[in-house]
């Protein structure tokens, strides 16, 4: 299943892209929400700035449940665990903390993110985005992904120049400054059937 | 005993398939539940993918309660304790991942484990099945330990070109997508008489 | 966006400047308010001295609430985050203690930051301001960045000696001695509209 | 006193047989129980794999207290310290952990420990004796500290063959393959007069 | 400021006397209470030796409350931080115990600290002041910083010949035995005005 | 004060005996009560062994509070701080176990350690007294510090031989082999009138 994308619009686990001395890969963030006291687990051999990133976008979320219409609360309700699968693989770096922000809020709304969607970029606590590295690469492995759409730091644009143009006609490359704007890119409305 | 299927039908134990370098082995994982307060606790000389791997399972299975029918706030209500005997050999990989779930669902449905059914297989938060190395070796040593099933991830069946005839012969191997057909496979129903 | 001036005033964000072998920098330092029970999460590849300084600045402000007008009991009520974007460049030392200090009370008062103000300097549990190094390499930057007001600790007045004129005329150079005259240069009234 | 038998049944420790590289050794383990809140603390030089041996141990208790005829909730209204002298020998390995749970099972139920019985192997969650190293040499420290029953693995049946026969006129060793066993062996009747 | 007597008499910091490979050096040691629950912070890059200096001279602080007329509870009604400024210097050594006490009881009754004075003194459990090394530089820091009184172990009187006489007219030297007498020529009554 | 004997009966602080590559040598055992919650603090630059002493002192205290007519709850009323001056020098080792022991019992009931009293001997959490290495230094160094009890392993008794007679004119051995009897030698009755 890695390497492609999801086959359907999945609840609390969204798309990133990765950069390593390999070269691109996709990962995928998943989320997990369970009855409890506020403990937030990270898992999948994941490194300090990663880890980092996702306390960066569990607070920015925290801050802004208002706007964003989660339960104010939420954080003394809930266990969340954010896990990182392939969990014998080595994942460090800020550059998917969108993604993890994206499928936190997806958990939280009961709102699918897009499966056709892949993102990179690091988020600040006022939910800035901002320039990573690797835009190539990761855009290969996510048009191998079979990804059709990725939401990139507006900071990164002149990375795009780089990108092989057969790879452009596939791939719908979104400049984002904001969360605000992933998630409108990125989030289905509610699923109320569960 | 070890290296050798179980006797009986256990509850809140399930067998799992190792790859080290020594070759392939069996190896038992049991749960322990006391009331508690919601403390788990790992031991076996467990490394740290193997640690989080654990901490997967559970949280998937603290998410699914309603589907499992398990108490929800059993995680509340007990402590519970994963260990992998033998104390003294180090353990450590994402491959145990199913085997801990389903010994966890085991001891929290009082559904015993089929004693002739060993696996294998990484598991992620939302309870998908994701490819493990060393199915030959695994499947060379739960032949010799007598089991009769394994349950192996979809994703691996490229790699049953490897097994000898003679082995698949003895052995039927099921190829698993989801926890929820781990499960199945391995579970019988709810032991009434403790 | 690093590199450059804030576009607007920001509540519970100031803007810092850095020394490190590659030059000066100026650094964003964000503040982040939940809900909580006082919990303090710093972030950012933050070395030791960097999070101690963070620790002081947090102690003056807890045990200085009635003169800086903060509800006495913030600590108690909230959970506070201070990151440090680029998530994955290390950053250390205590000479951003004044500007976590500034964005910390600006998240407390929502009050916010003069975008056009940098600053530097350690603090003390007394809220003195002590002198710091680089200042030469750090007004460099902050002239690039396009600020036009530098807070410094007055202890450094001799190293303006050092920066050139063409720096000194477009930069407003201001010497504190306590973190009183830091807020008073750098606070806007308080942001009633959120 | 090491190096020899007891001289009274006591309450609350037992004797274990330890295999270092300077020969065979026994080693008392003693438990202490005072009003608490459930801390377990393992004192005495223990390595990992022994600590991890003792948390196995206590868990197994635990989930027994019904069978074993130990209040239910003791691990919420007792602190449960396991010590293991000479406090600066170090101490690793699982093989104590039978003789871990036979203290515990005695300072629990006030049941004295037969003096003359030391006891070796590795215990599991649900309470069976693993096999374990070294059985020649503990045997012969047994045999000079006046020890006349060994409590075994029955897993290590091959190597009594090992043993001299001057040994084996003194010693009885009797082999088990679950704690109950060791239990029945190993514990008198409750002390009343405490 | 550092290497100056302080210019008022402070409530909550006190002056050490510091001795390191560069020489001597004055130090001083802020104290910050805020409403908490009993949280005691230790900041300043500070060494084991030092943080369990200040744990002993805390400790004696809290089982001497009447003596000192401080509240009793003190400790479970407020969180209090020592910082050590400059924080990019490592500092240890128990020789900073005594200082670390004035300024916590200094805070704790509100009696200002002379600004004339600094000292140094291991402390004990017992309030007890302990020899230490360096006094001669230490000295010599002292009275460049302009300090007139240095408070001394009396175990260290022999120090006091290696003192150069042009020091010694200056400095008038106090040697005591007990930290009650380190209070009683360190503090002034308590300030009544905040 | 050091290499002295105490000029007065204490409270809390008893004598014991070390044994270092540089000889034998006093050390004075300090114990700090104060209302608290239960918490164990051990400071003096203290390894692990020691560490793991004090904690066996402390159990075997906590689980004979009736023998020793203590209050049956002091653990969780009082917070309990043991250190060992001088703060810089590194300590370790089982040897002081009857020491700290024996000062956690006289701060505990308020009986005053004879001050001519010097001790030596490692505890096990049935309050036996186990043997120790370096009698003879320990003893030269209790006889310059002017002691002239040492209540000493009975399992040493052997070594005694290695020591001067005219040490052994001035100096009274007591052999012990349980802590009752270290108390016995070591405590005076109750001191009312604090
Ligand atoms: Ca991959
Ligand atoms: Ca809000
Ligand atoms: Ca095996
Ligand atoms: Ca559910
Ligand atoms: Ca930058
Ligand atoms: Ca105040
Ligand atoms: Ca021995
Ligand atoms: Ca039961
Ligand atoms: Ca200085
Ligand atoms: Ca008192
Ligand atoms: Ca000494
Ligand atoms: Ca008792």
């Amino acid at each position: 299943r890695y390497g492609q994308a999801e086959t359907d619009h999945q609840i609390g686990a969204a798309t990133g892209l990765a950069y390593t001395q390999a070269g691109g890969d996709t990962l995928s963030i998943e989320v997990s929400l369970s009855k409890g006291t506020g403990k937030l687990t990270l898992t999948g051999k994941l490194g300090d700035v990663m880890k980092e990133s996702a306390k960066a976008a569990f607070s920015y979320i925290r801050s802004r449940t208002d706007e964003l219409k989660i339960e104010p609360d939420f954080h003394e309700k809930y266990d969340v665990h954010i896990h990182v699968p392939e969990g014998a693989t080595p994942k460090d770096g800020p550059s998917a903390g969108i993604t993890m922000a994206t499928a936190l809020v997806s958990a939280l709304t009961n709102r699918p993110v897009r499966k056709e969607v892949g993102m990179t970029g690091e988020i600040t606590l006022r939910g800035r985005v901002l320039p990573i590295g690797g835009l190539k690469e990761k855009s290969l492995s996510a048009h191998r992904a079979g990804l059709t759409t990725i939401l990139m730091p507006a900071e990164n644009e002149k990375d795009l120049e780089e990108i092989p143009d057969s790879i452009k006609e596939d791939l719908n490359f979104v400049k984002v400054k904001h969360l605000d704007e992933v998630l409108d890119q990125a989030l289905l409305p509610p699923n109320e059937d569960e």
